[in-house]
């Protein structure tokens, strides 16, 4: 990956150390791999600046723990012992519903998804963490269970300093217009359409 | 993420079993962000089922030194001590040269991308690591420092159950060919495009 040297130059009065650090929201998006992955991927590199992050992971099964769920509270602990990194908290929000929306009680699934949303708003205001990563939320705004126009206003006007990070696949447009950074991940190849299941270590 | 339900039914005289386990290779690609840190996402679960992850990294200078790093080197040290997750050894490969190729004496770069190639085949073939993630290995292969038929014979005929991650932009088409999952990472927004900088905890 390139250092990273801008292609413009902005007139938007800041300097570069403030346009720098400014807080940015994070979108990773499409029908392909690696949306969640490099989300956590990203996560870890803000446990190693220290950050506080916050994981509100919006779908899967509750019993589904997946291995960055694992390993990132183990780093949450580990700061609590040693004071390494940042401190990691990770929410399941809703409680066993799946993008499939194969579940029966939708409404219950609906009004868990929106008191989700309502605990990060709550968080945002108070500047709680660092990095928020709010995975596969796509879905419950594809839905309506959640309003985009809340969330992007909440997004623009957040105080402080928080990065956010919203994976999912058909990413509303009015989030991506908002967005700092957006990558569409396109899957070229994919093993699932060779016949082969996902395993584990590989898939979760 | 789908659990992962198979479109096809295949026809290759395996087990669900024995095709679920088939060792992968997986090619992380494009022109956007995303690729490095999903490939070190698929590190933290691979750790998690205690496997044994090896990092070659090719590029970046030798003093850059990325928050996946620490975190990971972290991690192995972790199961050193208490047994926890699998062993990581992060090697750098080559000294120094950079994607960009500023460098002055590209044949001692050319000369280090090779044997760090090399020993990556003693390793495959000792089966020494589960995980191998090859970061930025696109680019030597492209340079015409490794050669990409040694590299795809190699990778099919590797022995046992090792995983491979390929990661870096414009991957030769003969490694999409062989390989078994490839996702294109595509930029959509970024911010360097809005006179932007990278930033601590955000690219490295």
């Amino acid at each position: 990956m390139p250092k990273g040297q801008p292609l413009v130059d902005p007139q938007d009065g800041l300097t570069t150390r403030q346009r720098r650090n400014r807080p940015l929201v994070i979108v990773n998006t499409g029908d392909g791999k690696g949306k969640s992955t490099a989300a956590f991927g990203l996560a870890l590199r803000a446990w190693n600046q220290g950050w506080d992050i916050g994981v509100f992971q919006f779908v899967k099964s509750a019993k589904w723990r997946i291995g960055e769920q694992t390993v990132l509270e183990r780093l949450g602990a580990l700061h609590e012992e040693t004071g390494e990194g940042g401190p990691v908290e990770w929410n399941k929000m809703g409680f066993g519903w799946s993008w499939t929306r194969k579940s029966e009680s939708e409404d219950d699934h609906a009004a868990a998804a929106a008191e989700g949303w309502a605990e990060i708003k709550r968080r945002l205001a108070q500047e709680r963490h660092d990095l928020y990563v709010l995975d596969e939320f796509t879905y419950p705004i594809q839905w309506g269970w959640v309003d985009v126009d809340d969330v992007v206003t909440t997004l623009l006007t957040r105080p402080g300093h928080q990065h956010v990070v919203v994976t999912g696949r058909r990413v509303d447009p009015r989030l991506v217009e908002i967005a700092d950074l957006v990558t569409d991940m396109h899957q070229v190849k994919h093993p699932f359409e060779q016949g082969q299941k996902g395993q584990r270590g590989i898939e979760w």
